[in-house]
């Protein structure tokens, strides 16, 4: 969140190119490359190489830059490519190294050390970002007293901009992010935000208090990250102040770990609705991608016996009519395609908070899906008086695309809604669920109706 | 971008509360509410609310709050919203509106309005914010040149701290979003960043030349607004400066908009993949929704029709055995949850510029899907020889389960790359294409070889 003294993205420092220089053996060139890039660039790298190449990149990178630069590198990967290469070093050097980092990153890392290892760490620490680490370690994960950082710059309201300009230059090296002053009463409560352009362009003698912006937006340690997120998205801040329990500023949240978060989140529902792991990516090996989706698979499978056995249960009327069998896939498929639409929709009202009124919302649903289904069931019903030349045959498939579709619409509403009220993420559970409804649902009304119709015909 | 002079959220502006102002005709208590709430408050309640309502509500919040509150409110608005109670104003009011919101949001919303009006809104407006707009409207939608502002603050590179404060000073009012100083030499073009806080605390007399960060990440003015997002938010950036053709300074992308870009682009790729208009919020009517969704049922009917079709084909063998018209669906249904995977995995991938080796990738999406393939197989022929009471019909199961498997995996990375290098959106399309391959695949695959050995037993 600052203007690094780092150079920019550098072509040279591309995956092709540093394997080569590994392989060559080019040290000297590598470690140029290496220490001269931006942190971000040098992260992405190691992060794209794999086993022995990403290992001796990384002993470069540790033995040819400096403490903060390592520390940078380490902080912009993410946890799960660090960690490893991390874990491999004495206690001692990752305390030095976590010591620069700032102190979300820190914790991040910190908090996933296996417990001997990070006690030790801890208390190799410096004092100051250790007692930084261990504060952040009292809130819980995923929640704004997480991820705040304590490097903040806090005037009392009574003082002049003159002062609180000599007190940031007093303490420049120590505010690496500051866009904003807090001004706070004696108490310890913020009451107003100054920005650092009003501090430069105001009268020096006047006092905080009388050009502060009042009303200061803040969330308390214990919110949610998505909830800080959300507000610092939707109000267009840089950084949201973070209160403890009596309202006292205890730190912020800058922008761009919202941005982390933001994305992260976002990836974890499309992902997870998917039925993919977060930690899967094209990169991640064969063994381990198999290991992560197969568990998801066999829930899968054991629903997918459930329509299965439903048809089985007919096949005394598909052995009379087996064109059945063929056009039973049709509303099964298409209940689970509706559905798929009505559940994107829910569950985005519900991360927006947009759902106030459940009965409005199944009720337009409901017409949606008669309507999707009137349209498709005719459709369908045409195609299947011309495929089977009988126009009973019809008739069930549209009468069974409508009872489908209203299946799918009433279940793509509930069953999130449901599963956030049982405190489930909707969007990683939903799909399983609402597609064996539409499945069962698709099945079952198709070959119910033509085993009626059959009776009564035969 | 600000810390705006405008309360914090506030529990009086909800649904609820207004309706009830509303229909008790409370007006000037709902002025009072209404023009005291932040801008981002007000268009949240004016997105939730709907017909009548809406425009009661909006009718208070034109007479009594300022122009610069209602342009505030409207720029928080998405277009969807906000056009259509717009373009019920007067030219001569949209364009007092638009002169006063920030270039970029008068520019999303006048690209919008019909073509007459829109030339008259800017022959209407303020000479500098069209000036403004019109600049940004020479660019195409979704680039660096659209979404940017040209009200960043750039001095020279001789230029002292001292005098680059008395500039900022001098121009205060213009610039409510500076956080850097870009520097610049005689052409214009960037050759450094101070940020406010360096200005603060170095001495006055320093040139900004001695203090500035050199290699600005910077973007053209053609650039995708993705690439623009995915650079803020890797480099931890507040604002990225935009160059011309010609690499000289021409405007800023401030972090705010790279957050709704972000979330624009998350949300758009989530809602494709389901299908569902990115225009479609549960608030959308029924009417609306069933208009949105019904093409892409229709698509899908399309391919719905192939499997059965299939399946059709195969009615002897259905005949003879019954208990395949059950079992068919397990392997069609399973290669589209595993396709699903394999997709998004690869979109992901794509998205995030991680796919290297098109061909690395497709080996080893090819082995996880060999090793789901047998881990369902095994389980699904297990299960299928308990109900039909047959090992043939179990082993003919597991094959076909392995074969779409793979059928799946390798459609679920070719599919996708295919799109993109076509420059289709691969998360709008690669669905369709996927399933029907699977759907054929598993339904063909299973009655194909459960056909070749009814005749070679039978």
């Amino acid at each position: 969140m600052e203007t690094r003294s780092k150079p920019a993205p550098h072509s040279a420092i591309t995956v092709p190119v540093i394997r080569k220089l590994l392989h060559r053996g080019a040290r000297l060139r590598l470690a140029r490359v290496l220490t001269k890039a931006h942190p971000v660039d040098v992260a992405r790298l190691l992060s794209a190489l794999q086993g022995s190449e990403r290992e001796q990149a990384f002993a470069v990178v540790l033995e040819e830059s400096s403490t903060s630069h390592v520390a940078d590198v380490m902080s912009e990967m993410s946890p799960g490519d660090s960690l490893p290469l991390l874990s491999e070093l004495s206690p001692d050097r990752i305390a030095k190294y976590l010591s620069e980092m700032s102190a979300d990153d820190a914790t991040n890392l910190a908090s996933r050390l296996h417990d001997p290892l990070a006690a030790q760490v801890l208390a190799l620490m410096e004092a100051e970002p250790a007692a930084d680490v261990r504060e952040l370690l009292e809130h819980e994960e995923r929640t704004a007293g997480r991820i705040m950082t304590r490097n903040y710059f806090a005037q009392d309201e009574d003082v002049t901009i003159a002062e609180a300009v000599a007190a940031l230059q007093k303490r420049s090296e120590e505010f690496e992010m500051v866009f904003y002053v807090y001004v706070v009463d004696k108490r310890d409560h913020p009451v107003g935000v100054v920005s650092l352009r009003k501090l430069l362009t105001t009268h020096p003698a006047t006092q905080l208090k009388r050009l502060m912006v009042q009303d200061v937006i803040s969330v308390s340690t214990s919110a949610d990250q998505e909830e800080v997120a959300r507000l610092v998205a939707e109000y267009n801040l840089l950084a949201i102040p973070v209160v403890d329990d009596e309202d006292k500023l205890v730190g912020i949240v800058t922008v761009d770990d919202v941005i982390d978060v933001l994305q992260e989140e976002a990836e974890e529902d499309l992902l997870a609705l998917a039925g993919v792991s977060a930690e899967e990516r094209v990169s991640t090996s064969a063994f381990r991608s198999l290991q992560l989706r197969a568990p998801w698979l066999l829930v899968n499978l054991a629903t997918t016996f459930l329509p299965a056995y439903v048809i089985f249960l007919f096949d005394h009327s598909i052995q009379i009519l087996p064109v059945l069998a063929a056009l039973v896939t049709m509303p099964m498929g298409m209940g689970g395609n509706a559905a798929t639409q009505t559940l994107t929709v829910v569950i985005r009202g519900l991360a927006l908070n947009e759902l106030s009124s459940v009965s409005n919302v199944a009720l337009k649903q409901l017409l949606v899906a008669f309507g999707n289904g009137i349209i498709n069931g005719v459709v369908a019903a045409a195609l299947a008086v011309l495929i089977s030349r009988r126009w009973m045959v019809g008739l069930v498939l549209g009468l069974a695309m409508v009872i489908n579709m209203i299946v799918a619409g009433v279940s793509g509403v509930f069953i999130p809604v449901a599963l956030r009220k049982l405190r489930i993420d909707p969007a990683v559970a939903s799909t399983v669920f609402v597609t064996t409804f539409t499945d069962v649902g698709g099945s079952l009304s198709f070959l119910g109706l033509a085993t009626i119709l059959l009776k009564l015909w035969t």
